[in-house]
């Protein structure tokens, strides 16, 4: 929902959100070039901002846009932004487009958009689960937060038909992520997720990194057919954190409820991001 | 060149070029989400208009973009657009992103951009000839004319590196499309282009109805290494017609200059393109 007395930065300027604009030439709409970074924030603290932050200068220095602010510059202006908007809970989106360009080709300088809009994560202990679908696609410039959500977006009726409420990419079988979150599935005695050509996301990285009792949590390929072994399934990405998926192309995951497992993952992520000792940036 | 008193059209609405501009959450910005189509004007006619605009609603078909205008509507504002730039000699971008979404990710009403600069062709009798190079990259939905350049531009330093003017997209080997432009090679006794997984120039469509003594035009795989053998190789698009290309990845095509086939072809297109009869929309 948006609220209009919501302030956003653009190329480090303080405005409305509803006098945020970009000229048409800028390569953004005429070129869809752009990369960006999301993250949430939960009683006024950014949350893992330094890897969203490593990740926002990655993906821009691949995509050839060069930010004219350090990282110390864009930290102070990220926080004065969250004390002009005072959301203690909300969402942090950091857009760099390619510019203006008079060819409408030829990068120059960017434009850097922050916003921020009010976001409170669900109930942990009462998710619903969701559903996936399948399709055959490769993220181009997998690696790299691009603001290319071409497929994801197209895709929306293809995902209502099959009664899911989100895809899951797989290229020749090979299973990938889904267009906002990576994947994750639990079998006997392994926590796997998806090793290469996927991008790399901030909790897929803090869920790596766990210890769950009896598992390993590992990195490798997975095969569509192996969907329909996985004892549990769940998504992870910084709004939905680990998040149960109970059907996958209508074949339910396990006995079709969210997982012990997936709950136990969830936990420890929340226990990380209540921990002010880890995360303080 | 910029002109700072050129004017646009948003959403069927006049205003100078330099104060068009989108909001932020326009889903080009928020997603590179959008379609578009570009054609050029000579003496005040826009050229292959009709061909130009099934693609354009084509495209926005497949990506449930849904234009409330229709054809002879937005006809009638390209049409309104030129009387007031009066710019008989010019190119037409016609761009229909993605809209305003609040959730930053919603389809809901498009927004629709005309823009109009000023463009001459090339002298079709002086034309020296471009360098490409290779690299392998299949366009995602490469039938449909979306705004992603991501790869064109993120290529340019690879390109200069390389001394080339422009990439050739080819898939595992399979020969497909520059970013912006058509390719086609020629051989002893064929004109031959890529078949599948490409645009659908409207050039390209040209050449193919043309007759050429001696030659048949036909459409085909063409692999990688089929280009060592080609006579001549060229590009089509609305802005270079049939371009000469004199160079692929360093080796010389042909014997390095432009090739009589080629200008041949460009010579026909010049007439198709100065036919009045042909081209009244």
């Amino acid at each position: 929902m948006e609220n209009n007395s919501t302030y956003i930065s653009i190329n480090n300027e303080i405005l409305l959100k509803t006098q945020g604009a970009l000229g048409i030439n800028d390569l953004s709409i005429q070129r869809g070039y752009g990369i960006f970074d999301f993250l949430k924030v939960i009683d006024n603290r950014p949350i893992f901002l330094d890897d969203h932050l490593n990740r926002f200068y990655r993906s821009a220095e691949e995509m050839n846009l060069s930010m004219d602010m350090d990282r110390s510059a864009l930290k102070l202006a990220i926080h004065e932004l969250m004390q002009k908007n005072n959301l203690p809970n909300s969402a942090i989106k950091i857009i760099l487009t390619g510019g203006y360009a008079d060819d409408g080709f030829t990068l120059h300088k960017p434009n850097l958009i922050i916003t921020q809009d009010a976001f409170t994560m669900e109930d942990r202990t009462n998710l619903k689960g969701m559903k996936l679908v399948t399709y055959n696609h490769q993220r181009q410039l997998p690696t790299v937060k691009t603001i290319d959500y071409l497929q994801a977006i197209r895709l929306r009726p293809f995902i209502a038909e099959n009664n899911a409420d989100e895809v899951l990419y797989h290229n020749n079988n090979q299973i990938g992520e889904c267009p906002r979150a990576n994947f994750f599935i639990v079998t006997d005695k392994e926590i796997i997720t998806p090793k290469d050509n996927i991008l790399s996301g901030i909790i897929r990285s803090k869920v790596l990194k766990l210890s769950i009792e009896n598992y390993s949590i590992i990195e490798r390929y997975i095969s569509l057919s192996e969907l329909e072994q996985a004892k549990e399934a769940f998504i992870t990405s910084s709004t939905k954190n680990a998040y149960p998926v109970i059907a996958i192309n209508g074949n339910q995951i396990g006995n079709g409820q969210p997982g012990s497992i997936t709950a136990q993952i969830n936990e420890k992520l929340y226990e990380l991001m209540m921990d002010k000792s880890v995360i303080a940036n």
